[in-house]
This record gives C-alpha cells, sequence and structure tokens, in this order.
C-alpha cells in the first residue's frame, strides 16, 4: 500500500522555478571575463535559462545527451547549469586546468554534442577544436564583442545571440527524478579520468542537506561566493543550494587572487564562501599585507584537501569568520561531513574546540559512513582506531558513468553497498571523523597501520626540512616499514639520526621510520600535491638497513 | 538514461538509523503518565524501538496495516513511530478529544488492528473497546504498576512486557520509498472524518524541508520540546526532525498547564518549543504572574491559527523569544510556510518587521502555492489581491486514504495537480502569505471578494461586541451581501447604527454589511471556533434590507 501523497519528482528546474518564483528580486551578481561587474536577478536567470534551454533544443541536442562547459564561476555558467539539466540533457562540467590531450579524451569519453566555453580558453578550443570526436556545437559565452574575427573552430557560435534568438517561453518537462543531470570527472592519479554521473534527485536531496544548520547553514539571507569551481564538482553544489534557499550569489569569474576576492567581498556583503586551503592562503596574504577585516563575512566553508591548523586559528581568532572543515569527494557530489558543533559542545574550551575543528566532521543526513579493517570488520568509534573509510547515502556513486559492471561497492552482510573512499580515517564517540591517510599510502607493518601524513607533518616540522614524503618500504617480518624522504631547505644541513631524533616523544616508538633518504627534488602533481605513486616506483626495490 | 548514484530509499527508520549512529548519547527526556521524568538516549530509543518492532511482528501485524496509537508525547509514543513505520507498518495516531463514537468510527475506517494507549485513557478503552470491528490486540503503554486488577479489554497486554519478551537485534527492512507510514484523519466540520496517508518519502522530505535555517532552523545543538500533540499532524513532523538533527527531545506528557510546561523548559534547557496559540497563552499567564523570564528558548512555532498580534509582541519584545509564524495542514504533512525574514529585510524598522511577522510566512523549498480567482486564474502577488490558495510539493495530499478515484486537485494547462487549500490568502510581493478568510466563509460580492476575518475583527473591537460573525447573505443583484451576527456584551447597549458607523474610515465602503444582526448566542465548536455553517443554516433564507 502507497502513501496517497503527490508524485512529485525532485528535479533540478523546481529550484529553478522556486528561485524564480520566491525570491525572484534576489541579486545575482558576476565579475565577468569581459572585466566589468554584472547583475540581474533570479527572475533574470529563469527567464534566460528558459531561453537557452530553447536554444539547446534548437541545436539538435536531445534528452541526456552531453553538453560540455569549458567556463569560470558566472552567470552564464549558471544558466547553463539550469537550462542543459533543467531540459533533461546532462550538462557536462569539464576541467580547464587539464592538459588539452587529456581534456579531448574526456570530452570523447563523455560523448558531448557541444561545449560552451569562457572566452579565456578561445586559444584552447582553437588549438583542440579539430580533435573531438562527437563535438557539434562551440559556442563562445559572450556577445559579439569578443567573437573573434578568424577562427578554425567549426561553425563557432555566439551565446548571446543563441539567447536572443530563443523564445523565453519554456515548460520545463517532468520526468523521473533519476535520471542523469550531470557528469564530472575525477582525476585519478593513476589510470583514465572516470566519469561521475549525478541524477537529479541526488543533486536535489544534496542540496537539502547541505543547508541544514549543522552543515553549510545557508538561509535566504546570505550572500554566496564560491570560490570552488562550478568545474569541481558542481561548485561543491551551491548553485544549486542557493536557488533552493534564495542567498544572492557572487561569482568570482577568473579573478582569483586574494585582492579582487577580498574586494568582492566586501563590495557585495558577502556572508559565506567556499574554497580550497590554497585559495585562502592567497587571500589572507592580502589581507594581512593590507591589515584589512572582514566586514560581513560570517563564515568560510574549507575542503578539498585539511586545513593547516594555523589557517583555522587566523580565520577564527584574527577574523572572527567560522571556518566549517568539510570533508567529501567528486563522487560523493561532494559533500560528507561538515564540522560543526554538536549539542553539549558549546561549552568546550577554546583548545578544545579547536580540536574538535580539526577534524573534517561529522556526517549529514543522508550519508552514514564507519571504518573497517583489512577483512571488512567494523572498528570501534574511539578516535585512535584507524581504517578504511566506506560510505553510503544517496548522492554517492553507485557506479562510475558507463561502467555499470564493475564491482565499484562493498556489500556489507545485510545487502547494502558501500562505497570505499580510498580514505584511512578515525572516528570520535561523537561521530567526528579525521582522516589519516589515504589508504594507498598508509604503511601496513605487521597489521597494523601507520600513517604517513602523521610522519610526514612531523618531519616538515623539522627547521632543516623543505619537504617530506613517507612511503611503505618492503620488510621481511613486517611485511611494510616507513621509509622517509627528504628534502631539505636551500643550504640546511640534517644528518638521517638528526631527523629521527625529531620523532623522539611525538610518535609510539614502533612508528618511527627505519631509514630516511635524502633527495633532491620531490615530485608534485598539477595541484601541487606530491606523487607518491612516483616515490614507490622509484624505490620498489630498496633494502632497508632493518630488513 | 539514468544517473549512477546510490539506489537508497528514503526510510523513516534511516532516521533512526542515523540519530542511533551519530548521536547516540543526545538525550531524549518525557514527563510520564506515571507521574515522574523519564530520560534515556537516542541508543536506547533505537534498542527499543527494535524491540517493539519485533513485538507487533509477534503480534502478527503485517506491512502496511494500521498500528493505532492513543498517546501523550513521550518516549513510548517515539518508540511505536518508528517501530511501526520502520517495520513496514502504518503508524495510525488517534485523536484522545474526539468523540467516542468518532474514535470507534475512525479506528474502524483505518482497520487498525492494535491500539495502544496511555494510562490516561483506560477508561476510553474500556468504553468502547467492544466496538472495534478490526482491533485485536489492546496494549496499555506502561509498565506492569499500571495494568488494572480487573477490566473488560479482551486480551490486554502491557506494553513493557512486549519490550521485555522481545529480542532487540531488528534488521529495518528495505521497502519503495512511496510505501505508506502514517496516517492522521482530518476532523471536517461537515461529513466524516477524512484520513491522510503519510509516505516514508513524504515523511522524511518534508523533516529535511523542516530543519532549514529558513524554516524551523533545527540543529543538533537544539533541545525540542513539541506542545503540539503526536497525534496532531505527527506534532508537526518534530519527531523526525529531532533524529535527523540529533536534537535533544523532551516530552510534556499529560501536563500542559503553564506552570509544568515552563519548568520543563527551564529545567531542561529548552531552546525551541512549538504550538498553537492557545497553549501560550496557558503558558505566558503563567509566567505574567510570576514575573519569570526564559533562560534558555531563544524561538518558538506558533500555527494552527494565526499567532495574535499581542502575543507575537510579547514573545519577542518582553522575552526575547523569536515567534516563528507557521501555516500549515494536516493534508500537508504540515509544513507549508514559515516566516522568517528574507535577505535585504534584516534592516526593516521593528514596526515594518512585526508586519511582515505577521503573515503566515514563505514556501519552504519543496511547497509552490499560488492564488486564484473563482476561474482558476492565477492572482498577483501585490499583497492585496486575495484568491482561493492552492498548493502542490511531495508531502502533500494526493487523494484521501481509501478515497483514490476522488477529485481532489485541480490541474493547471501544464497538468500539474494542485491541492485545493479551502483558505483564501493574498501573498505580497516578498512572497509573504497572509490568510484573510476560508473559502466557504468568504463574501462574493459582485464577482469580489470580502473577507469575513476582517470583518469580525472590525466588529469585535467594538466595546459593546463580545463576539461578531459575518456571513454572506442572498442578494439579488451582488450574488452575495455581508450580514453581521452580533452577540453584545452583558448589559452593553449598542444600536445596528453603531456598529456599522464603527466599521467607518477602517475599511472599503463596498464592503460595509447590508444589515446587523443581533443574537443571544452564537455556536461554537469542540475547539472554541464559532461555527458559521449552522449560523448560514438559520439565516438561509434571511432577506437583507437592500434586497
Amino acid at each position: 500500500m502507497l502513501g496517497q501523497m503527490m508524485n512529485q519528482p525532485l528535479l533540478i528546474s523546481s529550484l529553478l522555478t522556486h528561485a524564480e518564483r520566491h525570491h525572484g528580486t534576489r541579486e545575482i551578481v558576476s565579475r565577468r571575463v569581459e572585466g566589468d561587474i554584472h547583475r540581474y536577478t533570479y527572475r533574470d536567470l529563469g527567464r534566460r535559462a528558459r531561453q537557452m534551454a530553447n536554444a539547446l533544443e534548437s541545436l539538435g541536442i536531445a534528452t541526456t545527451q552531453r553538453v560540455g562547459t569549458l567556463a569560470w564561476n558566472g552567470y552564464r555558467h549558471m544558466e547553463l547549469y539550469y537550462a542543459a539539466s533543467g531540459a533533461g540533457m546532462v550538462l557536462h562540467t569539464l576541467n580547464p586546468r587539464l592538459h588539452p590531450d587529456q581534456l579531448v579524451w574526456i570530452a570523447d569519453n563523455a560523448g558531448d554534442q557541444a561545449i560552451f566555453f569562457d572566452a579565456t580558453f578561445l586559444p584552447l578550443i582553437e588549438a583542440t577544436a579539430a580533435r573531438y570526436a562527437t563535438v557539434k556545437h562551440f559556442v563562445l559565452m559572450g556577445d559579439r564583442s569578443l567573437m573573434p574575427a578568424e577562427t578554425r573552430i567549426p561553425n563557432l557560435r555566439c551565446y548571446e545571440d543563441l539567447i536572443d534568438q530563443s523564445p523565453d517561453h519554456y515548460d520545463w518537462p517532468q520526468f523521473d527524478e533519476n535520471q542523469a543531470s550531470s557528469l564530472c570527472y575525477t582525476s585519478g592519479t593513476t589510470g583514465n579520468p572516470k566519469g561521475v554521473l549525478y541524477s537529479h534527485r541526488s543533486t536535489v536531496l544534496h542540496a537539502y542537506a547541505s543547508i541544514a544548520p549543522d552543515a553549510l547553514n545557508l538561509s535566504s539571507r546570505d550572500a554566496i561566493l564560491p570560490v570552488v569551481p562550478m568545474f569541481h564538482v558542481n561548485a561543491w553544489g551551491l548553485p544549486y543550494a542557493a536557488c533552493m534557499v534564495g542567498a544572492k550569489v557572487v561569482f568570482p569569474g577568473a579573478a582569483m587572487d586574494g585582492k579582487s576576492l577580498y574586494d568582492l567581498f566586501e563590495d557585495e556583503g558577502v556572508t559565506v564562501s567556499a574554497g580550497v586551503p590554497t585559495v585562502w592562503q592567497g587571500l589572507l596574504g592580502h589581507t594581512e599585507a593590507n591589515s584589512l577585516k572582514f566586514s560581513t563575512m560570517t563564515r568560510t566553508v574549507i575542503g578539498g584537501s585539511a586545513c593547516p591548523p594555523a589557517m583555522l586559528k587566523m580565520f577564527e581568532d584574527h577574523y572572527g569568520v567560522q571556518v566549517l572543515h568539510a570533508w567529501g569527494m567528486t563522487e560523493m557530489s561532494p559533500l560528507g561531513t561538515v564540522c560543526t558543533l554538536k549539542g553539549g559542545q558549546e561549552d568546550l574550551s577554546p583548545a578544545e574546540k579547536f580540536a574538535v575543528q580539526s577534524k573534517q566532521g561529522r556526517a549529514i543526513f543522508g550519508v552514514d559512513m564507519k571504518i573497517v579493517d583489512a577483512d571488512g570488520k567494523e572498528l570501534p568509534w574511539d578516535g585512535k582506531t584507524s581504517g578504511e573509510l566506506l560510505v553510503r547515502g544517496p548522492w554517492i556513486l553507485d557506479s562510475y558513468f558507463n561502467r555499470h559492471g564493475e564491482d565499484t561497492l562493498r556489500f556489507d552482510a545485510a545487502g547494502l553497498g558501500w562505497f570505499p573512499t580510498g580514505d584511512v580515517s578515525a572516528i570520535d564517540p561523537d561521530g567526528f571523523m579525521q582522516i589519516t591517510d589515504r589508504t594507498k599510502d598508509v604503511i601496513k607493518s605487521g597489521g597494523e597501520w601507520i600513517s604517513s601524513i602523521d610522519l610526514e607533518n612531523i618531519a616538515m616540522g623539522h627547521p632543516a626540512v623543505a619537504m617530506a614524503a613517507c612511503i611503505a618500504a618492503k620488510h621481511p617480518k613486517w611485511d611494510e616499514r616507513p621509509l622517509l624522504i627528504v628534502m631539505k631547505k636551500p643550504g640546511a644541513e640534517a644528518s638521517k639520526e638528526d631527523i629521527l631524533a625529531f620523532f623522539d616523544g611525538k610518535i609510539a616508538k614502533w612508528w618511527l621510520p627505519d631509514d630516511v633518504v635524502f633527495v633532491d627534488a620531490i615530485p608534485l602533481g598539477a595541484t601541487g600535491k606530491m606523487q607518491k605513486n612516483k616515490l614507490r616506483e622509484e624505490f620498489k626495490d630498496y633494502v632497508l638497513p632493518t630488513a
């Protein structure tokens, strides 16, 4: 017997319709590639998204076919978010920071029918246009003045022409909420990138969960500036959450430097922002150098990688800005945990609160998580025991795009599927999770796990160390033992014994690296992360002195 | 093409599982029928709900069969909420304030298999037990000491015995989220009560929407005291929302007087409460008489009927408690609108804010609303034009229980169904809705609508008037014209002309009642509302002097 409630699918278009009807005059402000500040309202967004939906259909793009974008955070990109998904097509956000070969590979793998791109990326499209297998339309996201006089791009179109030529009446179609809505590729360190295919249902449920007071706490009174790019897991879902609550939105466009961001924060009364630690480094550099404060910002979401403690302290103590430490993955839409205090924790001392806030947080409703040992047995939540982190929930990946058959999930005794995150973490009795390592990086010594990240963080505190990576080296008795690879600061001196002595009292004895190797350079990836897989390859036959 | 996200149904059991895993030590405190204060945790709730689920199955109650409850707000009632719905049965909350005949009729109509009742209602069940057609089990919600020595109730069982006899291992079944979860009857003024059958999906989505910062703003840091009964639209969904966020819950049991409530608020650090205006009248009477303040309460949800302006002012100005004016219906799970300020309204003057807060609020995400004229044409949102209020959303009724064929909804040109609320309201340009009348009470004069409530409110401001009802009287030219029916205060004197003169300058000329009739009494219903349908019947042949 079914309930007798309205059968109303959760569709992305309903977010836009809600914003248009209930928050029609609320502003969306964008710093444009054109250089100026553009402002309009949700009502304008709704009208132009309907025009763009008509335009997409007139280009011959069919239901669930992919529409690629290569664009900064701006109102035209938001229009495409709603026009493509709302019309039943799949929005595919391409990452312009990838190598052109990879970009072409991804667009082909996705089967993109069109690529919409900001003027910034005109050279990139000029260079690659001939190579895409499925793309039929290239559209420059600007007005006539931005169109090149000459181009090798076949049949290049102008975004504003498409809008102008399209009627603004469009009835958003109603369909199964499980239909695909958008696509985002992860760039794994090994193998080809893999696509994560979101649905309307997963997107709307994720938005509901993300606006909750215990998550990002978003309301119509907020002015949200997403620094996190719209090509990176849909800017953590903020373009959807903003419509859900009718918040003001401020888009930074291509200008991500500290001064540009700060000016926008202040000029537009931004109350909440979101981004990775490196962006905030730039912003705080600017505010520090110029003795500036934030006059309207109350909180900022920090994710992507762990927030350095010094940055957390600086935001909270010096600027009075609450840091919302968050954790997620492309495979999770992305939000899994957010670090907000629980009932009973209001009275903790500042130091105790700081310890809580240093963690990645607790599961938002919809996400469940657990840590397991090598045999899949669930481990206790004592804040000490580390295990592989598994998650489940309605906005978490079931299988990768076009790879239905693969065994992506692990099934428990009750038959429920869990996604293995590849992270190693500990969960405390209050449910606060802290990432301690990646499964591929953790060192498995005699069945026990040693966190490579902990050892690296300690080593990098040594005055002579510029960078340190800790990897597993083979050991006949313990299977694996930690090997520390150190790059010294220019001109600095330190012996193996100096480095090892530095660990004294900071870790359990058996965690102490078995050896230290000094190198001239540690390989870094495009995002600035150490490429430990390359180091593992290089040292795969290394013989430890303890072996 | 479907998205490739986990196919995880939205089930009521997932709310409990989340609370147990992520907020296991958070407290649930109840004032018991037994007279004492009982306290335990979400972990205990989870364990006992699993025991009760086993017990329900051992009683032979099958999937989607109805489990009736006749109980106050307390932890055992909450256990049944999760045990029955979680196990796939339908929780049916019976209203003990109804006439015994009506109670029996509703239990029969619902096909209840069991009735669980608080000791308070033992006499009621003793008197009616023989009359239920489908009820096989009667369970007294208490321990052995509360069981009567002698009883006419066939096979009366003890709740705590059922718990004690049942194992605490139970795997919550996974099923279609559209399956029926709970049932609540509306008591219309005419005809038999009608059942509203909620689903797991509607319940969980309603909880998501209700906790949002722009709605009830519920977090794990809250301690919620639902004064609104759990037999009245599931206490406005608070038992579900509480598990979703892991808030502390404080249940008042049967003691709803001002002192008992106040003591509980203070003793348990309650931060937010919810109820109808009459309850707050009692509470404020107690605090005023004893010069008390609230030391932890930050806000209170007021719904069920419009919050009197004086009460709103008293809470906000004198007690510093934010009033969340809300509107909904049993048919809406119940939340439709909540009155929280929007971005840009923070800077309104206190008088302007007060004017906004006097309205019933704006739609929470998921609910859409519109006002229409007699032809179904949508009316403008100008804050002045009144029309019939229609709503739609995933937690809004599609058809009444066991009445699938009836035309409950109205369909628009796009084929979308809307539920006619029976309310007449105006919506301002910011989307704030204000109820101005009931459709059956509004006076249709020459195609234009006159609010009976407005005229009554003005008339009741006259010093000689104790009560006033305004109904439509037939008119040859205008179809309907207002007829004012007045009950004077004892010993007070006023003529028809005095009363009509009192409207001068307060309304448009054409709204002025065509006649005034003085009566000795105006009939009132069980909830204290004027029974205007009886007056309409009495005056159906009344000839207006203007006719």
